[in-house]
């Protein structure tokens, strides 16, 4: 198959390529490396260190044999230049990662809440108007987020993307109907998330694109069987406050002997996926396409979920740590259950990598062996919610200002 | 009140405008004046000789001794400027009209798609990023679509805005829930209205926000109270395929002697709503604030629905004029009924005008007499929701090109 990666150069991006590209499709990266403008712009870099896509795709290519093309497009700006590429390779898929997706990025300030509105829902719907405009019949693989359900509902299981309702008719009687899993993001980035379900919709339904949404827990863990290849070949692995998930701060906090920060209770309930399972499903996803004029497809990509206390016991335990509870910047329920549906996953043949057992190998071979890299003034979450939480987070438990350890 | 209505020199717009000033409000307009270059872009104009908004404003001064203020301002491309008008003003309530309202138009090709999401998820986005920035407690008041819900449902009647639904707990017992009714949009203008709704969620929940989102039905009807004070503050009727509406394609068809056109069997059901009500909603709407950390208020804004070829009929019968079928160039359930509550306004007090007592008004006093200035060329819908179907409306029945009649 030729496949398009839009967002190829990213942390799930990057690996899902290779896996691909080894398994001998033709893969092309789309990428317009905002992702690397941000972390100058924040003025951080990732623990592992990582080369430029083209030295990456290079290395592959010595080591393999196989090519992957790269090509810097704005998917989101320069709809044009996108048409124009689709139109000339006519991929079979197309695997859509290129988003803004750091929640507190997308909530520092009205810059960063309009930047990330503006380049998802680009990115998204302009993907969509060039595959109807180029009469591509690819199969669209996109990742969405469990967060886009927030984590304050009645406590039900979340389905795999539908809920049948009753609704009454006009003659009274009852009905039942399919809606999509009502959404209540809980940032401006789970925000854009909650629109894409809504373009996916009407392009299915108006244009019979074959779409599959997959709505992602929080993906931890940094190789894959070939990024391990080479060193050169490295994922990338964010720590910091904005970008680096709960789990990898903790692994840096831990071993750099920085007591692990759990902001509120650390009642809050995730979902999680190991990298290595994360590139497994796209590939099962994109086996598993709809048929044009079918629904979305829609499947919840993870495999575990945790309270975010218990993780960072869990990690305390493994690496020698303590754990230190700070105010929360986000707006969030400070305790909440999370069940989540996967069957359709575990169907296809997902067989999972257990946080328990892959968390020492992350410890040993990865937070451990780059801490001389770390910035530690970087690993704070600063970035609130709203404008009274940003007053309350700035100062640390004994009155501190925790900006000022920047 | 100082209120901003951004989109005020539309056709919603600018008698809301007029209506607000003659009660005493300080009323400022933001528009990019937008519509009247997409009057140029399709080479159409209104019926009505309509002048330009600073002329309006100066009549009007010059009628009633009161001031309307015009800032020319695009919100969805200048975000900075925006938030410093917002700043500088400080408004009590801003009334958003500003987005790109025709489904055809919106469907006409990929880069009228692309402009149409583009710009209406920025303009809304941004107003919400700039009223949080800016800490402006203003009640905001949206024009929304009854056309979001979509027109395919089992047929239960569209309550206003949400729906309580059964979902069952962890627990294992039932709860119910409160979730925004489902939107099914059918067009891409339809879908950035499904959109809105999200970021009204989201912002009225995180920021506090207090936000009322009116889901209007067609708007009918030229002329208002103060539209009527001088000919020159005469509101815009736009009768071409992409932006009249049903019925003003019907007037027109009757008044310059053509057949009426309804597309596909005419048993499409709309709701309709006089321009003098939804004026007037809109007045209703603004004094009943939701409070800051309540949900989005929703209403509908309707008064009435027909079914296409009833109002064919009623305007044939009432001008004297045939109806002739023609393919339709929408995707869409042949024929669908559709029952809307709107208690919440009837509640408020307003007394609707019927569509059968006004109709005739509109036929003697607007069509008639400005029939002269219609382009004939410009009546046909020939915008098409999907390839298939764009191949089908270029012909006529008789196989003549439709679109060659131009
Ligand atoms: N990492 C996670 O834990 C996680 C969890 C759930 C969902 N997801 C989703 O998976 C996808 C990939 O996540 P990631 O962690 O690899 O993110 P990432 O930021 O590392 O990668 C995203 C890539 O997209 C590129 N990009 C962004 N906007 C673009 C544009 N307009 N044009 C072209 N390229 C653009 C960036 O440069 C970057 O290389 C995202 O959509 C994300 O929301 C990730
Ligand atoms: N007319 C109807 O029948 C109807 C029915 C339901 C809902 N609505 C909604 O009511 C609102 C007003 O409708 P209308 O018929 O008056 O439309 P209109 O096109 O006549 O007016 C919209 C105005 O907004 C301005 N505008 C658009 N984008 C802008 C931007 N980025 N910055 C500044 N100004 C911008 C335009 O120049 C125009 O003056 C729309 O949101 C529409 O969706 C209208």
């Amino acid at each position: 198959m030729k496949i398009a990666v839009l967002g190829g150069d990213g942390f799930v991006g990057w690996p899902t390529t290779l896996h691909l590209s080894d398994q001998g499709h033709e893969v092309h990266i789309l990428d317009n490396l905002s992702r690397r403008w941000i972390d100058t712009e924040l003025g951080v870099q990732s623990l592992t260190p990582m080369d430029s896509i083209q030295e990456r795709t290079r290395i592959w290519h010595q080591q393999t044999g196989r090519k992957i093309h790269f090509h810097l497009i704005d998917i989101a700006r320069d709809y044009e230049i996108l048409k124009g590429w689709l139109a000339e390779h006519r991929p079979d898929a197309v695997i859509h990662f290129a988003e803004q997706r750091a929640a507190p990025y997308s909530m520092k300030s009205d810059r960063h809440k309009t930047y990330t509105v503006n380049n998802n829902v680009s990115a998204t719907h302009n993907l969509l108007a060039a595959l109807v405009e180029t009469g591509i019949d690819a199969h669209l693989v996109h990742l969405g987020t469990m967060g886009v359900y927030g984590y304050s509902s009645v406590g039900a299981a979340i389905p795999e993307g539908y809920l049948p309702v009753d609704v009454e008719t006009l003659s009274g009687d009852k009905a039942e109907q399919e809606i999509l899993y009502p959404t209540r993001p809980g940032s401006v980035y789970h925000m854009t998330k909650s629109l894409d379900q809504i373009l996916f919709q009407f392009y299915a339904q108006n244009d019979g694109l074959r779409i599959t949404d997959l709505h992602q827990g929080i993906v931890w863990g940094t190789h894959t069987e070939q990024t391990r290849g080479h060193e050169q070949l490295i994922n990338r692995f964010d720590y910091d406050g904005d970008y680096g998930t709960v789990l990898n701060r903790f692994l840096i906090q831990a071993a750099i002997g920085y007591p692990l920060t759990v902001h509120g209770t650390g009642g809050q309930t995730r979902a999680f996926i190991h990298i290595q399972d994360s590139v497994r499903c796209i590939e099962l996803a994109l086996g598993d396409a709809p048929a044009a004029g079918e629904r979305v497809k829609i499947f919840n990509q993870m495999t575990e979920t945790h309270r975010v206390r218990d993780l960072a016991e869990m990690v305390a335990r493994l690496a020698g740590a303590e754990v230190a509870y700070l105010p929360n910047p986000r707006k969030e329920a400070p305790e909440n259950d999370l069940v989540v549906r996967n069957d359709q996953f575990l169907a296809l043949g997902l067989n999972p990598t257990r946080l328990e057992e892959g968390l020492l190998d992350e410890i040993i071979e990865v937070s451990r062996k780059y801490a001389h890299r770390v910035d530690r003034s970087r690993i704070p979450a600063v970035s609130a919610w709203t404008r009274e939480l940003g007053a309350k987070v700035e100062r640390d438990p004994e009155g501190k200002k925790l900006k000022s350890v920047s």
